[in-house]
């Protein structure tokens, strides 16, 4: 299946998510609606509420308001988007000026918070506390995730180890628990819910180790932020943590010079050589590959049905997309 | 009861509160645990989770660890304070650096979302889909009254129902979830549950009007801030809205123009005697007196107990407060 063929086959889904998520987005303050709409509707893929409705499928839930609950996992996601991008003093997202520079840094704080309190309370609305417990220690990982990412930066003395604690509490987490919230309101048995659980992890890692390669490799337009942006942050993402480990000590001087850089010209022009002569940038491909198949493996124990191909695809659409 | 005799009899439980405040605040992100013990062990009168243990109490609820769920309402309530000194741009608070002038915007945003998390980890452990029902309620009016308050900023046209509109979801709501939720927790009919939720409202509200009062009158010593700080930062609040609507024209000008200063010694000086004359801090301690008033009525429906004496007690003491 290739990807247009994918995205036809989820595009009924995707609407349903998009008419959720706005129709959700309802306040009395009216900057809260239009903060929400901005940061929600300006793009984004979709992939943890399209992960949450096909694993609530494949455990046999079809019940119509699946697309409602999905935005749980849009809502929380949109809400660390706004909170990172005050944290990183963000100027651009998805091509577009950040919610921050338009509305500031107070009120995007403040609709972060919301949206998250938002989640919570249509989560609520499942009547199950097991989704609640896996939401709450959902966002503690996520915050923690975050402080880690903003204690490292610029710490380019950091392992791989490091890198995957981080990358797996910010990002895998929640799409672990957009699959096993899936799962328990399909009323999944314990070990196709601890599969599906296994199976958003190893995805979501996949998904942020392809992003912090197409930090280095991506094409401006197609990623809508400048090459190199993750570095002119301070993030330290495992292609550079993998050419530090590896360089020759004269390369290694380079390197160290040019994650002190903000010149975004520069980083593309000079580093990305560098990161190719180690092989940093096929190593960080080769994790993602590794974590995209150890995702495919809890999918075994599924029977055969539409949602574990689509899954499958997704695995792959992934871990080879572009942007 | 005065005010020492009252503490006296809460020494025990706020003892109890503190030390789960601090037992629960682990975490193996070192800095969590630093921001968080700055914000949650530098002061503050635990009233939140005293609300809670007393509802709890009342209602026949005696397990051990209610001092644990207790923590809930302070952890919460530290989020919303580490947030609202980034948006607040804020320097102080109870006399000491705010945690965002230490260890930066950054970092006390992020531990704010930490708390929050914490604070639904800890309520999920009830086991009681009711409890995150009102919880994820309480977060969302928690976030538009932040926001509202935000829009509201310098705004001298607001109204008192606009006040109150504030008031009441930024600090009312918590106070009634407090006591909302000891009485779930306490297994109370439903009548006793909405009662504890009306008292803790009007209380809140009582809470909030005291503060702002205070901040006209206060002593800095004992408020840990500077008299004058919320307008300073904008804040328009019942004694300023009140003697707008009154003033005659000469004293309007002259408060509208001490409105947009930020010399708070000149607010101190000048504006608290046009106050004065308009009776306008009058104006708000009636207020203050009618809603604690209100909340008393709702403690009726309870029997004679030590927990209603103490309640009333509060309510009392919260009204004639003096920092």
């Amino acid at each position: 299946m290739d990807r247009k063929k994918l995205f036809n086959v989820l595009k009924t889904d995707i609407t349903r998510i998009n008419q959720a998520l706005e129709g959700n987005l309802t306040s009395h303050v009216q900057m809260i609606s239009e903060v929400g709409r901005y940061i929600l509707l300006s793009g984004g893929k979709r992939i943890r509420p399209l992960l949450f409705l096909l694993s609530a499928r494949m455990c046999g839930c079809q019940e119509d308001h699946l697309p409602d609950i999905s935005t749980v996992f849009e809502y929380l996601h949109a809400a660390t988007l706004l909170h990172d991008d005050v944290v990183d003093a963000a100027t651009v997202r998805r091509g577009l000026s950040s919610a921050n520079t338009i509305w500031g840094n107070q009120a995007v704080i403040l609709v972060g918070d919301f949206l998250l309190s938002k989640a919570l309370n249509i989560a609520v609305a499942t009547n199950q506390i097991r989704v609640m417990q896996v939401l709450a220690q959902t966002t503690i990982q996520m915050a923690e995730g975050e402080i880690l990412q903003l204690i490292y930066t610029g710490n380019l003395d950091k392992t791989e180890a490091d890198y995957f604690e981080v990358i797996t509490r910010k990002t895998a987490i929640l799409m672990s628990a957009a699959c096993q919230i899936g799962a328990i309101l399909g009323g999944a048995p314990r070990a196709q819910e601890m599969a599906l659980k296994d199976f958003g992890l190893n995805l979501g890692i996949t998904f942020q180790i392809v992003d912090d390669i197409l930090d280095y490799t991506g094409n401006v337009e197609e990623l809508g932020k400048p090459v190199g942006n993750d570095l002119k942050e301070g993030k330290i993402t495992l292609p550079l943590i993998h050419a530090l480990s590896q360089a020759e000590p004269q390369d290694r001087q380079a390197l160290l010079a040019l994650a002190g850089s903000t010149d975004q010209d520069e980083i593309a022009r000079e580093l990305r050589p560098i990161l190719e002569k180690y092989g940093s940038l096929d190593h960080a491909r080769q994790q993602a590959q590794f974590y995209t198949a150890k995702a495919q493996e809890f999918l075994q124990i599924f029977p055969p049905s539409g949602e574990k191909s689509i899954f499958t695809e997704i695995t792959n659409y992934l871990v080879e997309r572009t942007c």
